[in-house]
């Protein structure tokens, strides 16, 4: 994969003080749940209507037709980003989970406690799936009693229930090494340094510690071994501040959200949960930053729980607040989320976004309503998410032009 | 050509036991012929509209913006091989076309007979167009005078009129074979083993066996000599099943669609040709496969034969035949075209083809007809034909999600 537009992007880059302002409500986009419509078409969002009417509207693919995202993959599409060749590991998106701040000598890897029998092999992968406070306990456990490999830092952070993360820092450390989840229960955990792993320096180490981890467990009952996985080191990306010439804010309540932030060098400037917070701190944050990043986790929540009535009113919470936002007149406003949710399916899906941008040299205003179906009519047409900053770039007058 | 996107959904695709069944209606599409509307405009199809009220939408482009796809192409698209990545040779084309089993030790070439004169010089390259009994009989002669190159077998087999196909089965064979037809009267064959042919052992093979047929036929008096054309090797494809863990079955009544089935491993249970066979044999076939592909010819054949009054009554028997197909409850029914074929050109043609996605988690139902008009506006919008089943596979639950 070549990230071609993204160069070209990049080479035609440059700084104004025009402000834009990415407002991402997750999980936004929905299908129609099983013939109750999108939570979109049931809203009432008397504010997001009279602004598609001055807007632009359309749908943005995260990844690719059919593709459903992850959170990591559907940011890193809105930040321009494109998914297929920003690609991340498994450890380095928990590290972002629990806001682990990573440096390039780090390499994450996601575990899992599980339980082993007598003879060594895997009964239960999750480990009964003890409560956090359990985790906590068996991970002070660990990082009392074990001996680190020379001129490497060991970190051990809690997730939630069995699941955790392991960050080596250290010189020199690659990231060619084998999971040791098996998938399966009935066999012993696999060996981290097995061909083609066997040549790499740092999954000797890897093998080291998860036997001293097994002697130190030995006496545990449930949580007697940990599984490692998705090992992988911190990517080398160019900056959101190098790739586009803006000054970057990130305005994020939830963990996940600012380690991808963070992922592409972009600062977090507050960490607002509530609608009303949300608009209001992205506003401030608009004083001193070219672009906002401004997150809002509870239309994927209530997509997630299945709960179409809540994320209806987390849309009109949204709706409510957003006043306070255009007060601060943005030159560009996108709305838009990094996937569908539906409630019908409790997760996410790969339903294309709708996206409503406010911008100046429009064709027009869309549509009279924020939703699906205006979207699907709008002017700005399905088009890729890598592709609505470098759209509003243009509008912000933010692209030279190319070629003479 | 990279084959990104099929590798991403190849990486993503996991098993269940949903259903998705696509119906292919051959050269579908349309232009509006001269101004008397598309077929499927004038055709009274009240099940496909019905359908289409609780459908999604879309156009499908088979290739790419303006061109026209061959059968073989246009089909390979639909079953999610990217016709410019997953190319065959028009000898492997030909082979299918008259249902030769092709091995992985084939080189295949369409052939045509040629007159020569007495100089040796071509003054027909399609002698005469000397019917099929003339064929067959000279073909005969041939194999019967025929001595084949050692290790190897050949085998001789009629398509129609001038055209023939050839295919040699041996060891080591390669398919660095030049063209032998110089698409010109007034000058001899050319040789298959000139530069940069001429280091192909195959390639002297080939020139011999031309040899040997010139004095064979020395004294035809039509058919007197024969031309060769796209020399080809039998792909070495991932099959369809390993590609999208689908397990499939064809359903089709032409050779042709026969062969490009089998060509990515896709087994053929039932030879249907009426629309009410197709339906009910790709009903039958849903019950020991996830995947269907159900083809119905005639769509396309009166549109090769400029008949558009002839056409609009292929479509309604299709839509009078489908409530039976419907009855056996596919998961995902996708019904189209591998390509547009309008009355008005009696050929094929370049114009995005109608699809209509029957599903769960649609955005609704998009129309009130199944027509390029309302496909237009529809919800899939325009898409490569090589994205339809992908589509489907997520409606089907049949696709992990990308990242974390």
């Amino acid at each position: 994969m070549e990230d071609t537009y993204g160069k070209l992007i990049s080479s035609l880059a440059k700084t104004n003080d025009k402000r834009i302002v990415l407002l991402v409500m997750d999980g936004l986009g929905d299908c129609d749940n099983a013939g109750k419509g999108t939570a979109l078409w049931q809203a009432k969002t008397p504010n997001f209507d009279a602004l598609a009417a001055r807007s632009a509207l359309g749908l943005l693919t995260p990844v690719a037709t059919g593709v459903t995202p992850g959170s990591g993959p559907g940011h890193l599409g809105l930040f321009g980003y494109d998914p297929l060749v920003f690609q991340v590991g498994r450890g380095v998106l928990s590290a972002l989970g629990v806001e682990f701040a990573l440096t390039k000598r780090d390499v994450a890897a996601r575990l899992n406690f599980c339980t082993l029998d007598a003879a060594g092999n895997i009964t239960d992968r999750r480990a009964g799936r003890i409560p956090d406070s359990e985790n906590r306990r068996v991970l002070a456990l660990i990082r009392q009693k074990l001996s680190p490999p020379p001129g490497v830092e060991l970190f051990w952070e809690t997730e939630a229930e069995h699941r955790a993360v392991l960050v080596l820092r250290g010189d020199g450390l690659d990231d060619n090494i084998g999971d040791t989840d098996p998938q399966a229960v009935g066999v012993p955990p696999l060996r981290p340094d097995r061909p083609p792993h066997d040549a790499s320096r740092t999954a000797l180490m890897v093998a080291d510690i998860l036997d001293q981890v097994k002697g130190i467990l030995a006496s545990e009952k449930k949580a007697n071994m940990i599984l490692g996985r998705g090992f992988a080191k911190a990517p080398d990306w160019p900056s959101f501040e190098e790739r586009f010439q803006l000054k970057p804010a990130a305005v994020a309540g939830y963990p996940m959200y600012r380690g991808v932030a963070r992922l592409v060098g972009m600062p977090v400037v507050s960490q607002p949960t509530t609608a009303a917070d949300v608009c209001a701190e992205a506003a401030k944050a608009m004083k001193d930053h070219t672009f906002v990043f401004a997150h809002f986790k509870y239309t994927d929540k209530t997509g997630e729980d299945g709960d179409l009535p809540a994320k209806i009113q987390r849309i009109e919470e949204m709706d409510a607040a957003i006043p306070a936002l255009l007060k601060a007149k943005p030159d560009v406003l996108i709305v838009t989320g990094d996937h569908s949710t539906p409630p019908s399916m409790k997760s996410h899906s790969w339903h294309p976004v709708p996206v409503l941008m406010h911008a100046p040299h429009l064709r027009g205003g869309d549509g009279k309503r924020f939703d699906e179906v205006s979207c699907r009519a709008g002017q700005i047409g399905t088009i890729p998410s890598k592709e609505i900053i470098p759209l509003a770039m243009a509008h912000a007058d933010k692209l030279e032009k190319f070629g003479a």
